[in-house]
C-alpha cells in the first residue's frame, strides 16, 4: 500500500511551510495548493515553489482567484494601506481578508476529494498570529464538521480531518520545530508589503512576528543572510 | 434607514433566480454573486445577467475561479461525460463538483462581509435536486455556524444568516412561487450540457427536473417558447 495522501495549504511563509515539513515527516504523500488571490505579496508564491521542491511535494496546484475583486483588505486592495505592527490582539487588523481561510480551506477540500485524500494540513496558529478569526480552533472544528456533512466523501463515511499542528505553538516554537525537522527557512517569505524587488518592509505584522520568532528561538533568520 | 443588504448566490437557473425574487420581495437590497468556474454551461451567466436586470439587483459581482483546474466533475472536466437523468437519489452523480457550494458560499460570505450584509440567500433545495451533499440542510446549518465563528462580523456579534427559502420545496412549488412573485422564467437557463448555440440537451438531470417542474406546475416553460 502506498502512502496516505494529504493536501497542504501552502503560502510560502513560515507557518504553512513548517506544516508541510510536519506532514512530510508524518509520512504523508503531500499535495500542495497555493493561491494567487490578488495579494500584494504575490512573491510568496515563488517561495512556495522553492518549499515544494525542498520537501519533495508530489503535486502543486495553483488556484487563481480574484479576491481583490471583492476587496475589503489591505492585502488585496491597493487603496488600503498595510499597517505597521501593533502590540495586542484585541482588534482585527486591516490585513484581514474577509473569509480568506474559509475560501482556501474549501478549495483544499475540493482538491482533496478529487485526489482521494482525507487529510488536510493548514498552518493556522492561534498564538503569534495577526488576530484573524478564521485561524481559531473553534472555527476549524466547526468548519471540519460542515465539510463532512457537505461532501461526497464526508457523507460516504470517510470523513476529512483538518490538521492544525501549529495551532497551539508560538512562532518561536514553530521555528524550532521546523529546524529540528531539517527545514530551511531561507526559502520562505513572510512580508505583507514587499517592495518591487521583493525586499521585506520590516514593519508589518508578518515581518515583526517573524523577527520576534527567530530572536526568541535564538537563531538567525536565514532569509536575511547577505 | 435604507434597506437591509443581502448577498444572493446567482447561477441564472430556476432555483437561484427564484431565490432572488424572494429576497427582493422580502425587501432586501440584493447584491448578486456569480461564478465563472470553468463550467460547460457558462451560458448560464448570460441568464444571470438578465435576471439581475429584471429583479433590479443593486450590484452583480463575477468571480472567475478555475475549479476546472481541480477537475473531478462532468461539469468542469471535458473528459467526463454529462450523464442522462436517472431516477432515484441514492448515488451522487458525476456532475457533482467537489465542494462547489462550500466554495461559493465562502465567497458569498466574503462579499457580504465587505459590503456589510448579514444575510445570504442560496437557492439550494433538498427535494428535486441532483443529490449533491452540499445542498443538505444539516450542511448549511453547520457551515453557517462555522462562518459565524470564523469571520470578523460573526465573532463581532453580528452573525450571518444563510437563507435557504427553497430547501423544502419541490421544483413545481419553486416555479409556482416564482410565478406568483411575477418572475419571468424565460430569462433562466438550466441545462448542464448545452450545445455551442446554447440549445438545451433535454436529457441531463437539470433539463429533466426543469421539464418535470413545469409540467407539474401546469405551465409552459417560457424558455422553450418559439
Amino acid at each position: 500500500m502506498g502512502k496516505k495522501k494529504a493536501v497542504l495549504l501552502l503560502s510560502g511563509g513560515i507557518d504553512s511551510s513548517t506544516c508541510g515539513a510536519i506532514a512530510t515527516a508524518l509520512g504523508f504523500e503531500v499535495y500542495a495548493i497555493s493561491f494567487n488571490y490578488g495579494q500584494r505579496h504575490v512573491i510568496e508564491l515563488e517561495a512556495a515553489e522553492k518549499v515544494v521542491k525542498f520537501l519533495g511535494i508530489k503535486e502543486h496546484k495553483y488556484i487563481k482567484s480574484d479576491l481583490s475583486a471583492i476587496g475589503g483588505s489591505a492585502l488585496t486592495d491597493n487603496n488600503i494601506e498595510v499597517p505597521d505592527f501593533k502590540e495586542g490582539k484585541n482588534s482585527i487588523p486591516s490585513t484581514y481578508v474577509p473569509s480568506r481561510n474559509i475560501i482556501f480551506l474549501s478549495y483544499a477540500v475540493s482538491y482533496a476529494e478529487v485526489i482521494g485524500a482525507g487529510d488536510i494540513f493548514t498552518g493556522v496558529t492561534a498564538v503569534d498570529y495577526s488576530g484573524y478569526p478564521d485561524c481559531r480552533p473553534d472555527f476549524i472544528k466547526t468548519f471540519n464538521n460542515a465539510v463532512n456533512l457537505g461532501t461526497k466523501r464526508g457523507i460516504g463515511g470517510k470523513p476529512f480531518k483538518i490538521h492544525t499542528p501549529l495551532i497551539e505553538l508560538s512562532k518561536k516554537d514553530i521555528i524550532i520545530k521546523g529546524i529540528n525537522l531539517g527545514f530551511d527557512y531561507g526559502l520562505t517569505h513572510s512580508c505583507y508589503n514587499p517592495d518591487i524587488n521583493g525586499i521585506v518592509c520590516g514593519k508589518c505584522d508578518s515581518c515583526i512576528l517573524r523577527k520576534k520568532g527567530f530572536e526568541e528561538a535564538g537563531v538567525d533568520d536565514p532569509a536575511l543572510k547577505i
